[in-house]
């Protein structure tokens, strides 16, 4: 198969290193890693079963090798391509190029023995930062405003500067957490408030992913068990936490994704609640933060073994409050194990 | 004119509000600016002459609308837009989708005075980030490796979180200086040792940039007076700094591009050490970090009144050393002023 990649992390996947400026081309039996003279001594160090070829023009250097191979057929995606590069990179050849959307998602779907271990370590590190961001409240994050947390978390997050961030992290108060994607504010925290907590880091490139919500009670921790004074509150907070139990311990290779999205949204349904429940439950995580299989009421995608994705159920009271709670699983001997 | 902008500082030009899923369509004498529901309140609020339209399908509902006002021509910028984005957008339509590189980028070429205003504060709050950069490193910064100290000049650069990055600031010490784009390492920092730092920080979205390299002496600060131990260094330090003060001493409104890059160039060229200095003399700096004029030996663009740029000559010895001094410029009554 002739193909080319654009996407760093695509890149990356197939040739173990990547830069924020490569392509990558295989041709029949040859491949190229193309990237510019900042990156020569790294790419030639690090790039595995692929010629490295330093030029300042990507898109005339793979143009020129794409029409010296001859070849007829070149698969390509068309989400990582913007008109005017994709038209730098095509002109003058007689070659079709083949559309193939997500073409390296699907490849990565299934993840191998040596990327699991790396997600898992990237987890547990991202489970260690959630513990450091609790005491560091404690110590210091009361009275403090939404902005001066999320610093705080990606301080502890990123071991102040050592680990890259998987997303900016989402830290949200009370009303503040019923926007899915919410920005930090300058609302302050004050104890026995709801705080939610989305965040995530990078270990050799591969991400986690967590969210927790919690009662800022003054031992609190970021667990499952959470006292809210408020009881509507800590109904809503019921319901997800037992939509993502449910799901984990329901979820079974060969399942249609939808099915799994059904595992939380029947629960939060059920529970009366559905209408607040506003998105999925979950997405897929390795190179990229969000990638293939999709977990949602849409996707047909078939779970298999080796997968990895997120259970992230949620209830979002528009001014009010918002609770999720995300862990990732890999599925394994047919079930969902939390990484 | 009719034309579609996706890019999302392109899009905050045109009706004073953006959010990171949306698309702004000119028809005629009507105007919208089409996002998803997370953006609803915020939207609603900030946008100015245009019609707010929440839709999660964006590219969807834009192409109804353009269906729906008969227009037959339809500018866009093909930097902005993904083959299959694109696709989606213009699906069943036979609109005439012209291409039109860079033109949000044309037309925000000449800052009218608010924005120099905005400019100016992105300036002095970076400046100011500076100074308390350099007392953190005098207080905690020495033997500390490049990563912790780049957290520490994101620290000061965001305020703890208050405002964000124009991009991730470069903090590196002796040899790492030689990458124009160093990716910090764990390379300590002594005193005595030289260190480059390229770094600022956006003021209601508008972008701030500097260089300053310095020799860390117990009282060193980010200003342009250096002496470093190492006489190459100094040679290559006070060539930079001539090239620096010759450009800003000479470019005037009228002149091309490239008549303004060669102000700096041929200082370099001049001192022996021209084949050290690898990049242009500069870009335009505003919503994007990087924008028009770009200042290079390439460049005809005519530089004129109302434009803002930065000056930022270089010299890079691999495996030595690197040096650069970078400062932002606006033309005023046909001359550089420094911001």
């Amino acid at each position: 198969m002739n193909y080319i990649v654009k996407d760093e992390n695509a890149i990356y996947y197939e040739c173990a290193y990547s830069s924020d400026n490569a392509l990558f081309l295989k041709l029949g039996s040859e491949a190229f890693f193309i990237t510019d003279s900042r990156y020569t001594i790294e790419a030639k160090e690090s790039v595995k079963d692929a010629t490295v070829i330093i030029d300042s023009d990507l898109y005339g250097c793979a143009n020129k090798l794409i029409k010296k191979s001859k070849v007829n057929r070149l698969d390509f995606d068309p989400k990582e391509w913007t008109l005017f590069n994709f038209e730098k990179l095509r002109e003058n050849l007689k070659t079709t190029f083949v559309s193939k959307p997500d073409f390296s998602h699907k490849k990565r779907i299934v993840k191998s023995s040596e990327e699991l271990l790396l997600l898992k370590k990237a987890v547990i590190l991202g489970e260690k930062a959630f513990d450091d961001f609790s005491k560091l409240i404690k110590r210091h994050g009361f009275k403090t405003d939404e902005k001066m947390l999320t610093f705080m978390a990606k301080a502890m997050l990123s071991k102040k500067g050592k680990y890259e961030l998987s997303f900016d992290p989402i830290v949200a108060v009370n009303a503040n957490a019923a926007k899915p994607h919410a920005l930090p504010t300058d609302t302050i925290l004050y104890k026995k408030d709801l705080l939610l907590v989305d965040a995530g880091l990078k270990y050799k490139r591969y991400c986690s992913d967590r969210t927790r919500t919690v009662s800022t009670r003054k031992d609190f921790e970021f667990g499952y068990e959470q006292r809210f004074k408020n009881k509507k509150i800590q109904k809503a907070y019921d319901l997800v936490l037992k939509a993502h139990d449910n799901a984990i311990e329901k979820a079974r290779s060969g399942m249609k994704a939808n099915k799994i999205d059904a595992l939380t949204r029947d629960i939060i349904e059920k529970g009366g609640m559905g209408e607040y429940y506003v998105h999925s439950t979950g997405h897929g995580v390795g190179l990229d933060i969000h990638e293939m299989p999709y977990i949602s009421t849409k996707s047909d995608t078939i779970v298999e073994d080796g997968m990895v994705y997120t259970i992230e159920p949620g209830i979002y009271v528009p001014n009010e409050f918002g609770i999720r709670i995300e862990d990732m699983v890999v599925m394994q001997g047919g079930r969902a194990v939390v990484l």
